[in-house]
């Protein structure tokens, strides 16, 4: 069993309005299955979503989290409107955002965007994924996956990695439960992250300065859904989870 | 940029004195700068590291957090033995293993073993990782790099990958601070996660079931070192990890 990973080859630094399906296409020879992975940052400025902090209003919450965690009034107000909820308002803010992804400043990032501008996540990732996979099917009539990617943070853990966060015919989980072991006894509980496995396999190629690569194919698995995928059915409720639980407790506390 | 994956075929199933380093040597065409990912259950296999419950004597603690979580009283027992710190005791059990490693039920693992048996990690992974890549370095003259994995669950999102539990000759974070971006800005907080995202890609081909995997060699990465490498430094200390807290706040509210 082989899996390769390619990045793909004098992507240009991308504009709003670019069509980045069809700059893949031109770039890339793909095959059936072949997994597309791009980083969200690409998404976002094919989409236009810069902005400047000095356009932003911060309201009456955003100055009191900004008071305690030592931010920009204007940055933690664009962190707000960007979020359904906070779990962490300082040292750091710790926030779900508005596609129910849990980041950090709501995944807004300031690295290579430029300009002294900044740059937001996309508001509906599967969308983005699905409208850059379809295009990519029509264009080689071959069955492609894509995989749109944030840098993420992680518990107990140092450093970063990339995960998932938008989905277009690639399912979130693979599921063992069922399947045997290789003493007969049945899987109860494994379930394989397999798109944050793929992004961060990506990442390794991708890299995070100047010489970065925001595409990566991944050719070799056979993940191919026709089923409806979403990123959605990925995230643990809030009722389910202990760690969510804990946060919001430390904050109710300091409030 | 390319980077290939490929499971080394024909692995046996793994008994106590089992030598990996040459079972793998002898299956598998190794370069400079492989590197070679190996699941902790044929460590700790090789190594012997199976129970039965039936052997242990569970003590007044682990009878206390049975009875709140409904395990079994000697399955706790032999959680706390493997456990420097126990943050979680109910509806299940998250402590912080002897390495360190933060984990469910100290990585104790009953698929894949057979006849009623249970398996624990390595107590010292980065060990395990150093004996097999200096023997796999002797017999090839190559450059070998080795990651001894587990899979484990993780923070706010459902489903499992495999994470890097004991390293040799790979360092765990790839820095970018430092790197300049696209517009010549200086990056200020990027550390990547080299190790996890190796890990995780490697599962991808592992896989779970009796069909499973055990051993994956990577191949195009350039991240070997001469320097000591060690597992250690990636796990955040708990005075800094916010999550960690929220948890004990949690526990110590219960009790």
């Amino acid at each position: 069993m082989e899996l390769m990973l390619k990045a793909v080859e004098n992507i240009p630094l991308i504009q709003k309005g670019d069509d980045l399906a069809d700059l893949i296409f031109k770039r890339a020879d793909l095959k059936d299955n072949d997994i597309i992975v791009i980083a969200s940052t690409v998404v976002s400025k094919s989409l236009g979503l810069t902005f400047y902090l000095s356009d932003l209003v911060p309201g009456a919450e955003a100055k009191r989290i900004a008071s305690l965690n030592n931010k920009d009034p204007a940055f933690v107000q664009a962190v707000l409107e960007e979020s359904l909820e906070v779990f962490v308002e300082s040292p750091f803010m710790l926030v779900r955002n508005k596609n129910h992804h849990v980041c950090i400043n709501a995944g807004i990032d300031n690295s290579n965007v430029g300009g002294g501008r900044l740059l937001k996540l996309p508001c509906n990732p599967d969308g983005c994924a699905a409208k850059i996979g379809q295009k990519l099917e029509e264009l080689t009539q071959k069955k492609i996956s894509v995989i749109i990617t944030d840098t993420n943070g992680r518990a107990f853990k140092e450093g970063q990695t990339n995960v998932a966060i938008g989905l277009y015919k690639i399912k979130a989980l693979r599921t063992w439960i069922g399947e045997k072991d290789l003493f007969g006894y049945v899987l109860e509980i494994s379930e394989e992250a397999v798109v944050d496995e793929i992004a961060g396999a990506a990442n390794l190629l991708m890299g995070e300065a100047a010489n970065g690569y925001p595409v990566v194919i991944v050719r070799g698995l056979n993940l191919y859904t026709q089923e409806t995928a979403g990123i959605r059915e990925f995230y643990r409720k809030a009722e389910d989870d202990i760690i969510i639980q804990g946060l919001l407790e430390l904050k109710n506390q300091k409030n």
